[in-house]
């Protein structure tokens, strides 16, 4: 049976995932588009729903529902609907292990942002990204978009600020901290294991947090600028912190 | 007179800028927010036309509008309106001297991308951005407003593709292209002046302008995945390209 209208209660089930109250009762998030699930399937992730237009081979238990375009608009997000959308279960992991490199964000703000610096981690290495205090949710759907597909392979971790600066006291490596009156230039050798630490984009990194770090550091710009995007920012610490190590 | 009509011809004209079509016809764009418009007046800019809730300094020959708060929600992109905004003429370069570092960008869609890149550019301390082809506004809302103020920095200039690979035959130092199936690492010592080359989102370099490339160089990334995003890897381009010559 193809579903033919966006009120059938599985497809209003879906579309109440792209608010965020949904997302944490049902503990669910969705995502889209072949080569983004091509990524979750080849890193071992089985949804819960495979939604489709026309046939679709098989994936692990997945319920399958083989709607209309027009159902499948309704559903997605971009302008362009992809003839495959899923709907997930959310990881989250419940400890850093020290190894590697791991990026702490601070009170990030903006999804598309947190996207693409979940992309950017990803693509550089990086053991996973820790979300600490009021973070936006990586799982709502620009994030997920924005993610290109990585929201599938970094491990995702969240806490208070509080217990980030717990971790921050018992990590064996340096804890690298971006602020505008870092001490150091940021282009320099890391201690391994390395957590690099973010401020949000507003107000950057807070007093606590930063006093936690061993280490902070700066990256130079021209006169009259103070700061950067916090994904350029973050792109430009991980790529920085990988330099010498592969 | 303090303008408290939406509807207020001088108003309307205004808020008409938020179209491609408006801007073009009269060459004016708008920028909003004390910061913002603190850095354009550093820069010797002087606005057309002056909009502010309240008294203001003034600000060159610029006419003053002053409006309620009504009226500026009207105007501005933004959730929070800001007290001051205003419209300048925009300015576009006729040629790039070839003298320190330039970005050129081939077709970009994305004005948030833009805008980031042009800030980036800013802090980067390049010498201005290269849009080629067909490539989004730049003096757009959402663009200027991802710049930060940077739009009042950074010279720019417009061209065909062709024109482009024109400028790349005539440039006296390194013509860097960042590509998939670059044979160098990025993270090496570029010839000066340096032309730095970014594709577009989707597709990357064209092959006619990768070819006018002095060197293709690639930013290794985890297996799995093929690229970053636009701003972040032209960050991570711009930071290492002026790396070793302050």
């Amino acid at each position: 049976m193809i579903i033919a209208s966006a009120q059938n209660p599985a497809i209003k089930a879906i579309r109440a995932l792209a608010e965020k109250k949904y997302r944490q009762e049902t503990g669910l998030f969705v995502a889209e588009g072949e080569k983004v699930l091509a990524r979750a399937r080849s890193l071992g992730w089985v949804p819960e729903t495979l939604v489709t237009i026309g046939a679709t081979e098989p994936w692990g238990t997945a319920r399958v529902l083989e709607v209309t375009p027009d159902v499948m608009a309704a559903l997605s997000a971009q302008n362009n609907p992809p003839p495959l959308l899923a709907v997930f279960s959310q990881k989250w992991q419940d400890t850093a292990h020290a190894r590697g490199l791991w990026l702490a964000l601070e009170e990030v703000r903006d999804p598309g942002n947190l996207g693409t610096i979940i992309r950017t981690a990803d693509a550089a290495g990086a053991a996973g990204v820790i979300l600490a205090g009021q973070s936006c949710d990586p799982y709502g759907q620009e994030c997920v978009r924005a993610t290109m597909g990585s929201i599938f392979a970094m491990p995702l971790l969240r806490l208070p600020v509080t217990e980030l600066i717990g971790l921050c006291r018992s990590w064996p490596g340096e804890i690298v901290g971006t602020h505008l009156l870092g001490a150091e230039d940021y282009r320099r050798v890391y201690r391994q294991p390395t957590l690099l630490v973010m401020g949000s984009e507003g107000r950057g990194l807070s007093p606590e947090l930063a006093a936690a770090c061993s280490l902070l550091v700066r990256i130079p710009m021209r006169d009259g600028i103070d700061s950067l995007n916090l994904a350029v920012a973050s792109g430009l610490m991980l790529f920085e912190a990988r330099r010498l190590t592969e």
